[in-house]
């Protein structure tokens, strides 16, 4: 019964106007396929548009949140998990995710790579910078792939859930 | 667009009869009011047969789980949220949920029904037992309310988030 | 090299004359056995008091904070470990003893007191009320004892390490 | 009365000659300053060294650990704060240090220097990889050192704690 369930990470405040774009239609094409969005659940940044995204074809979105209350949750999160446990939620995040996809980066998104690699989950690094990828590729070769374009970051997807069928 | 979320928490292998026929009947009665169903998440007791029970009408299901996999999780979990923290994760079930229902007694449960009403959310103790809310009314008298049948606890339910509205 | 850990939980704000006074004399019979005392850490009620305690013989203090910041700190703790996790850092309070004391009852305690019984750790219920000694007896027969002075509570402890050892 | 409290992080069973023995002699170093040394607690690697080098010379150490028991605990731990919390509590680890050190490199030590940093703490890297280093200055450039001998580690730490005095 459990549905699949697609985590997308990236900055909050520090997001740029091509992290944003990416997020929106990162969220849409998740929701498309059927899939289950998952952030970190704030209004803003990466967690907002990909929730905003998936909610524009009616997706169903969760959001993974560090207080205890529902200030400052996004709009398009359908679900607001309360942890109450900070910057620590980010292992939840990742550990609740099928396969976890990095928009952008930054410290936070920088931890749920990590994280996520540390528990083997594949992750997919969406980015055009180099060293960054380099930087994972040297702590963890096989778990993670990078893309350049949310269309090629979902077809990744599809194949991690095809092998791990 | 936060769907409102309820909490039926109880007893796992240590569930009664009565318990598991009581967190059916909740998962059902929560299901049909369109609300979004929150447990434990795990494949026993309550928390395995409120969400069996709220699947039957075609519910949606969450489970925040103890481990970091999907070993021992219900058949009837839509959502499982992996937070790999053991009990701490009571403090996560009680925070998500608009209102908790205690539906039976043990050592897992009191603990949530006590950090339910030390974050101030109302919790509505299903129990034939006195002394059990004897107990927790003494600890805080405002936020308890009890209920002996589950249509009674929805009820219940119903008019917290009237008044909360 | 591992050292003796008991932890002390009871009431902040809400701990009465009683609690204040049995928590100092906990802490300073903890510290003059030689074994590190533990508690929530901080600047009030039983967490305070047992600290001071402690702290007037010479003893060693740790505080397992809710927060993510030195504020609100007992300054009779040592080592401050700060989770940001809010009450679900009671469970690492009691996993972290080698006994559990309960001084005085309130939810935060009572959640602790639940969590260590479900976690198989001893508690020790240091109260004159007999219901709540019943409840958690109902719940937990083997792993409750109860006392209604500090000494006759450290002369369990010692009994508990004893057959542990 | 709080102690100051230094973090050395570091690879596990991945952790080179060289991690080994620059943290057996950070620790010793550390506990010579009559600081408490902090750690993820276990028994292999870095957590492992730098806790025994802190005990060479009579100091006192702390250790954060992933389980809910003492199996896996390093014997040169005096403290173990057992959290059940997996990977989670290395934001524990971050939160709960003046500074944090990291000694050498991999998942988990970069997840914790990416919490630190995301919480605003002062973090030197003890490495010789440029890349590393240049990886999270370009995330916070504030708050990240280096340095390249457990030596002028401490002297930053120094001046570190001198600056916020």
């Amino acid at each position: 019964m459990k549905k699949i369930i697609i985590g997308v990470m990236g900055p909050g405040h520090q997001a740029t106007a091509t992290d944003i774009n990416n997020a929106y239609q990162l969220g849409k094409l998740i929701a498309q396929q059927g899939w289950v969005l998952l952030s970190g659940g704030r209004n803003v940044g990466v967690m907002d548009a990909a929730s905003r995204g998936a909610k524009s074809v009616g997706g169903l979105t969760v959001g993974i949140l560090p207080h205890n209350s529902l200030e400052g949750v996004s709009e398009a999160i359908d679900i607001p998990i309360l942890t109450d446990m900070g910057q620590a939620r980010n292992n939840i995040n990742v550990l609740s995710s099928d396969v976890v996809i990095a928009c952008g980066m930054g410290l936070g998104t920088a931890s749920e790579v990590a994280l996520a690699l540390k528990n083997d989950k594949p992750v997919i690094i969406l980015t055009e910078d180099p060293e960054t990828i380099h930087f994972f590729m040297t702590l963890s070769r096989d778990k993670v792939l990078s893309a350049t374009t949310p269309e090629t970051a979902i077809e990744l997807v599809r194949e991690i859930l095809r092998n791990s069928a």
